[in-house]
C-alpha cells in the first residue's frame, strides 16, 4: 500500500529551497562572465570617464561667448585649431575663440560647452558663426559621469548582461568575481532504461531524462554531469551517489516513478552523511512524489521518473533551486517570465493540490489566448507542444474559459 | 556639412534584415543541441511509445470483467503473476485474471487496462478485489500516443529547447542536423581607443564595444570572432574587414561616432566585392548613424560607436538579424519579451523618428511601474541601470505620466 507522505505546498518548498546556498566564488575572465553572477559588490576603480569629453562634432567653446546668439545675432568667434581624438591637446581655449572637436574628443582647457556643427558656419577658416547660444557644459560628459570613483558599479548577486560588461570593461576590470557554476550530477534509475545510442527491446524505453534535464541545467548556468544509468538495486545506487557527491554540487535522481522503487530513492539517500529529509512529497500535479534532502549543504533530489512530470518539476522548482546555487538572487515562483492571457477552454481542477497544466499560446490580433494541452500527461508531446504552464490554485475548483490568467512562460523558451 | 542620408524607418530596417538567410548548416551531437535551430522538419522514425503500457502502480485487467464493480460490490479477479520493468511478459491474461504490473511496466497480452492500485485489495494471496469499474485503455499509454512513425516531431527553423532535446532522445536521435552559429566579427574603430588590458593616456578610452556586443551575440546564439581595434585609417580597416570576411559569416565595425570617421567606415564597404549599400541611416533615436550593407550574402554594419548607442542598435535590430543567420523564425521587432507598465513621467519625443528609451522597472503591489532613465544618452550607466526599452512611435509626442505601456525587455534578462 502506498505510504501517506505529509505533502508540503509549493510554497513551503520555495522557502526550503531558498535556504540552500550559492556553492562556491572563483574569478573569471571579462569575456567570458556573460551571464555569470557577481560575488562582490563592484566599485569603481577610478572615474568613468576620466576625462571632459565632447558628446557631438562641433566647436569648442566659451558657453558666456554664446550667451545671447541667435540666427540673426549669432556669435563671432576666432577658430584656434582642432582636437585630435585620443591625445591631450595642448591649446589654451581664450575669450572669442573656438577649437573644432570631434565626438568624444577631449575638451581644450578654457571650454566648457561645444556648439554643435548644425549651429555653426564657417565665415572662412579663422571665423565662426555660431547661431545658438551653448549653456555650460552642454554636448559634453563630465568626468565620472557614467561612475564615480568608490561608487558601486553593480551589486553581488547580479547576473552580468552585455551592458554590466560594458561598465566593467570601460574601467579596466579583465577579471571578475563570481559565483562557480553548479555541477549537478543526473542520474536515471529504471531496469527499463537504455541509453539512446541503444535500440530498446521490447518493453524497453530510451533514458529521456538525461536530456531535458541536462538542457534545463544549462539554460540556467548550471553544468550537467551525466552519471548514466543505474539499474534498481540498493547497492549500485547508493555507490554512485555517494561517489559523485564527493565532485558535483548536488545530484538529481529522476525515475523510481512506482512506488517501490520511489521509496528505494529515498532509502539510498538516507545513507548519506548529514542526510536531511526536507520534501517528501509536494501537493502539486503533476509532480507529487518528489523528494528534496539534503547531504550537508549539498542538495539530493529525487525527481519523478515520467519524463514530462520530471521537467514540470524541474521548471517549476529546480530552476529556482539552480538560481539559489549559482548565487543569484532567487524569486521562488516570480522567477518565469509572466505572459497575461485570456483562456480558451475550461480546466477543471481537484482542490488541495497546485496543478500546472500545460498551455499553448495562440496570438488573435491584440489578444493572447492560452489554449490548455490536454492528454495523458505522461507523454512528452504534451511539453513539446507548449509555451508555458497555468498555475491552479489549491483554493480552486479550476479556471474558466474567458478567464484572464497568467502563463508561467519555460525559462528557455 | 553633415550629408543627408535618406534614412530608413524600422519598419523597413526590419524587413531588409528579413532578406538575409541563414549561415549554413552542420550536425550536432543530441547533448550539443540544445538552443540550437532545426535545419530540418524532423520525423519520427518509429513509434513513440513503441509498446503498450501503463501510466499507474496497479493491476492489468481485461476492462469488460470490471464492469459494475464498485466499493459494495467489487469484481474478483484472480492474480496469475506479475509484469517487471524492461522485459516483455510471456503471461498471457486470461479472463477473471489480473497481473500486478508498475507504472511504465508493459501490458501483457489480453489485457486493456490498469486498476489503480488505491482500488484494489488483496484477499489472499491470489484473490484481488477491484471496487472501481475501469473503461477500456484506462490508465494506460498506446503505442504512438506520443509521436506515430512518419509524423512530423519538430518544424525546421525550430529552436529547440528542454522538452525538444526530450523528444528527439526518446525516438533515438543522437544527432541532431541544425543550422550553423553564425560567426561575427567585431571590431572596434577609433584613434582613441586602447585595449582594456592597457592603462589608456589622456583623452583615450577602453574599448567597450567588445564586451556588450560580443556578449549580445552569444546570448544569441552567435559566434563573436574579436578583431580587436583599428585605428581611424582607410587601408588597414580595408584589409582587416576584407581578411575577416572570407572567415566570418559578418562583420560589425562600431566607432566612427564623427561624421568623418562613419563615411570612412561607408567607404571602407563600398570597396568590399559584390557591395550593396541597403541602410544609411536609421529614423531613431539613439542609433541614427547605423549602416547597413551587404557584400555578397554577408551582412556588413557600422554601428555607431558610443557604447550605450552601439547597444541600444544591436539590442533593437541586431538580435533580429542574429535571429535570421541562426536560421530561427524571425519576428522582426516582435522578438522581445514585452512586459506591461505604467509609465511614472512623461516622455517627449521630437516626431519624425523612433526613440527607444531606457527604463527601469519597479514592482509596486499588483503593478509594474516604468521609469525613464534620463541623462545623456552616451552614458553606458543608463543601460545598467534599465531594464528594458520603451519604443516611442514616429507620429506621436511623446507618452504621458499614467500611460500604459509596452516594455520590450532586453533580450538577455
Amino acid at each position: 500500500m502506498e505510504a501517506f507522505f505529509k505533502l508540503k505546498t509549493p510554497d513551503e518548498v520555495f522557502h526550503i529551497i531558498d535556504g540552500f546556498a550559492p556553492v562556491g566564488e572563483e574569478t573569471v575572465s571579462l569575456e567570458d562572465a556573460f551571464g555569470r553572477v557577481l560575488s562582490v559588490d563592484l566599485t569603481a576603480p577610478e572615474d568613468l570617464p576620466d576625462f571632459f569629453k565632447s558628446t557631438m562634432d562641433g566647436y569648442a567653446v566659451k558657453s558666456r561667448n554664446t550667451f545671447g546668439a541667435t540666427e540673426s545675432l549669432p556669435a563671432l568667434l576666432e577658430i584656434a585649431g582642432e582636437v585630435s581624438m585620443g591625445v591631450a591637446g595642448n591649446i589654451v581655449l581664450k575669450s572669442g575663440q573656438a577649437i573644432k572637436i570631434p565626438t568624444g574628443g577631449m575638451l581644450p582647457e578654457g571650454a566648457d560647452g561645444v556648439a554643435m556643427i548644425e549651429y555653426c558656419t564657417l565665415l572662412d577658416e579663422k571665423t565662426l558663426e555660431v547661431s545658438r547660444a551653448i549653456s555650460p557644459l552642454e554636448n559634453t560628459i563630465q568626468p565620472g559621469d557614467d561612475f564615480k570613483k568608490g561608487a558601486v558599479i553593480l551589486p553581488r548577486r547580479k547576473r552580468l548582461r552585455p551592458q554590466d560588461l560594458g561598465a566593467m570593461a570601460g574601467l579596466g576590470f579583465s577579471e571578475v568575481p563570481v559565483f562557480r557554476k553548479p555541477r549537478i550530477a543526473i542520474l536515471s534509475t529504471g531496469d527499463e532504461m537504455v541509453p539512446i545510442s541503444r535500440r530498446p527491446g521490447v518493453g524497453q524505453v530510451r533514458d529521456i531524462n538525461r536530456y531535458t534535464l541536462g538542457a534545463l541545467c544549462r539554460n540556467m548556468g548550471a553544468v550537467p554531469v551525466y552519471m548514466g544509468i543505474c539499474s534498481d538495486h540498493f547497492q549500485p545506487l547508493r555507490e554512485m551517489v555517494e561517489k559523485v557527491l564527493s565532485s558535483a554540487d548536488a545530484v538529481w535522481i529522476s525515475g523510481g516513478s512506482s512506488v517501490g522503487t520511489r521509496d528505494f530513492t529515498l532509502k539510498v539517500f538516507e545513507t548519506l552523511p548529514d542526510f536531511e529529509l526536507l520534501v517528501h512529497g509536494i501537493s502539486i500535479s503533476p509532480g507529487k512524489p518528489t523528494i528534496i534532502g539534503r547531504s550537508g549543504v549539498k542538495p539530493v533530489i529525487g525527481l519523478p521518473g515520467h519524463p514530462a512530470s520530471a521537467l514540470v518539476v524541474a521548471e517549476v522548482f529546480m530552476t529556482s533551486m539552480l538560481r539559489t546555487l549559482s548565487g543569484a538572487v532567487a524569486y521562488g515562483n516570480g522567477l518565469h517570465t509572466i505572459k497575461k492571457a485570456i483562456l480558451k477552454r475550461n480546466i477543471p481542477s481537484s482542490g488541495g493540490r497546485e496543478d500546472y497544466v500545460r498551455v499553448r499560446l495562440e496570438k488573435d490580433g491584440e489578444h493572447v489566448h492560452a489554449i490548455p494541452i490536454f492528454g495523458k500527461s505522461g507523454l512528452i508531446s504534451t511539453l513539446v507542444e507548449a509555451d508555458g504552464l497555468v498555475r491552479i490554485d489549491m483554493n480552486t475548483e479550476g479556471l474558466y474559459e474567458g478567464d484572464k490568467i497568467d502563463v508561467m512562460l519555460f525559462s528557455h523558451n
